[in-house]
């Protein structure tokens, strides 16, 4: 089921025209989208909506608006973030340039936008572009709380799960209801699918915070340890810094906000914390929360048990994952 | 009437909520949409719709999102420029910083979208959409040449004709368009409206070029000579290059591409080769041609005479500016 998807939509993607000329501004787009990955977001799409029809076709091209616009953010988060490669290959402003960047972008929202409206029914496509639009501002939204937290100095847990819940899991929330409001299901079934993509969202995202700290550095695919390096605000770090007795906030604070002399040093002492005050079995215990939550909701959904099992697949799949 | 409607696109900016959280997302957008403007483009609209209808407060919000739309793109330009000041004031990106100036633009185009399919009736919506996008790609389109050409050596005046129709006239255009197709104007009239703006955006950025050389410094509000100090490729210096014998060609040649030492010298040269070569009435013959197919197009669009008048006297006025 989800190699034939996923072979059906890879032909899709293949046959989008983003335009010609200038080559300067669109060479980067189909740069970016030919560079691969799992297109988790469309097959989101199409696995909600095959809950409800068999007649999945006509869902392609929408599901495909859901891939643009999350590359899309790629290129201008990449940018915004200074980031060398994408996938093991340059970034498109480390290819080209930081215009070249913004400007592609920009029109990868406009050809997202494009896919939406000339292909929904005209009969659902207000409230297909009002909960896209929402969903687009509140990514933007996450995105710019990422950075604010860079520079602040309290950031609650709350405020963390909120800006991963904007970030990350809402896009994949709209994903799965897209799939569900262009099958045709009704707005209660709609809600919980949205609701079971965005709770997968968060325990997602929250699992990749946990296998940069204890993943294999063999099969991760980026650098073990690099939120550590980086100072970054993870779940793991804000509930250590909560729960830490007076000694170990010392040693966080000895290495928080100072220039890197030995990062693998660093890695190991923050662990070392980590280790003492539970940190994996916590995180692991609220990424199980989030993950039943969210099989909750797909329980909820009025559709046969069979038709659930290739959604219930992936989410086992996308929790399991090593990288 | 001009003043009237000026005055209700106000008060309608004034009543936008483009959103709360986080504030370093959205108070660079209540900011760049806060520092004024003629606001050319809604008032376009409205001046386009009350050719067919009295009835103009359905197309209000329409009609903003072109000026957002417009104003996200100076958001963006104004990065890849790295322009310091906009409208006199600092530009976001210099007042927050470049990731915000991205992220908040990136918003901006999500808000001019939805200005647009929660205002604009169902049986039109597919219409406005696909032109309001073929635009925005259109006006990315035309900022990439601009940005092409500025390392390119060979530039033709046809190019750089079609650069600043993408990357100016057709807003303006789109603008007209949109006013008729709300007040349910029929496929000629809203095509030749269409045309007129485009014909008038033409000649307005080709007038542009000139004030840029001939303006004068007191009314003009850039520095005068601007584009021949950093070796812009306007109409006249393309037309000039083309026209120029072998000693006007050394003398170009000799201040192009060079540090500048003497600002006022090249501008002073420059300007002598153009006077030399009557560059400036070619250039006000090329204006007026379009300023007159501007105003067939007008002509032609079935609507009352007297109702034609305000955006005749608006074309004229846009001619006779000094800034």
């Amino acid at each position: 089921m989800q190699t034939d998807l996923s072979a059906l939509l890879q032909q899709a993607l293949k046959a989008l025209d983003y335009g010609q000329q200038p080559a300067t501004l669109y060479d980067p787009i189909r740069y970016i989208m030919g560079l691969g990955g799992k297109r988790l977001r469309p097959l989101l799409t199409l696995l909600g909506g095959q809950l409800f029809t068999d007649e999945l076709a006509p869902l392609v091209k929408p599901a495909l608006a859901t891939e643009v616009f999350h590359n899309f953010t790629l290129v201008h988060d990449d940018l915004m973030d200074q980031a060398p490669l994408r996938r093991g290959q340059p970034t498109v402003h480390e290819k080209w340039n930081a215009s070249t960047a913004i400007l592609s972008g920009d029109v990868m929202l406009v050809r997202a936008y494009e896919l939406l409206f000339e292909n929904v029914p005209l009969a659902v496509l207000p409230q297909v572009l009002r909960r896209f639009s929402q969903t687009a501002a509140e990514v933007c939204e996450g995105q710019q709380w990422d950075m604010n937290f860079e520079t602040e100095t309290t950031v609650s847990i709350a405020q963390y799960i909120d800006m991963i819940r904007l970030k990350t899991a809402v896009l994949l929330g709209f994903a799965l209801e897209l799939g569900a409001v262009l099958a045709g299901a009704n707005a209660d079934d709609a809600e919980h699918l949205r609701q079971f993509g965005t709770d997968i969202g968060l325990a997602f995202q929250l699992r990749d915070d946990l296998l940069d700290v204890y993943g294999d550095a063999a099969t991760f695919g980026k650098r073990v340890g690099g939120d550590i390096i980086s100072d970054k605000k993870t779940f793991l770090l804000l509930t250590a810094q909560a729960q830490a007795d007076s000694a170990q906030q010392a040693t966080l604070a000895s290495h928080l906000g100072q220039p890197v002399r030995d990062a693998e040093a660093k890695v190991r002492a923050v662990r070392a914390i980590y280790d003492e005050l539970d940190i994996r079995p916590q995180t692991e215990a609220l990424i199980n929360e989030y993950f039943q939550a969210a099989l909750q909701h797909l329980e909820r959904v009025a559709a046969p048990a069979a038709r659930k099992q290739p959604l219930h697949h992936l989410a086992l799949q996308l929790m399991d994952r090593e990288s």
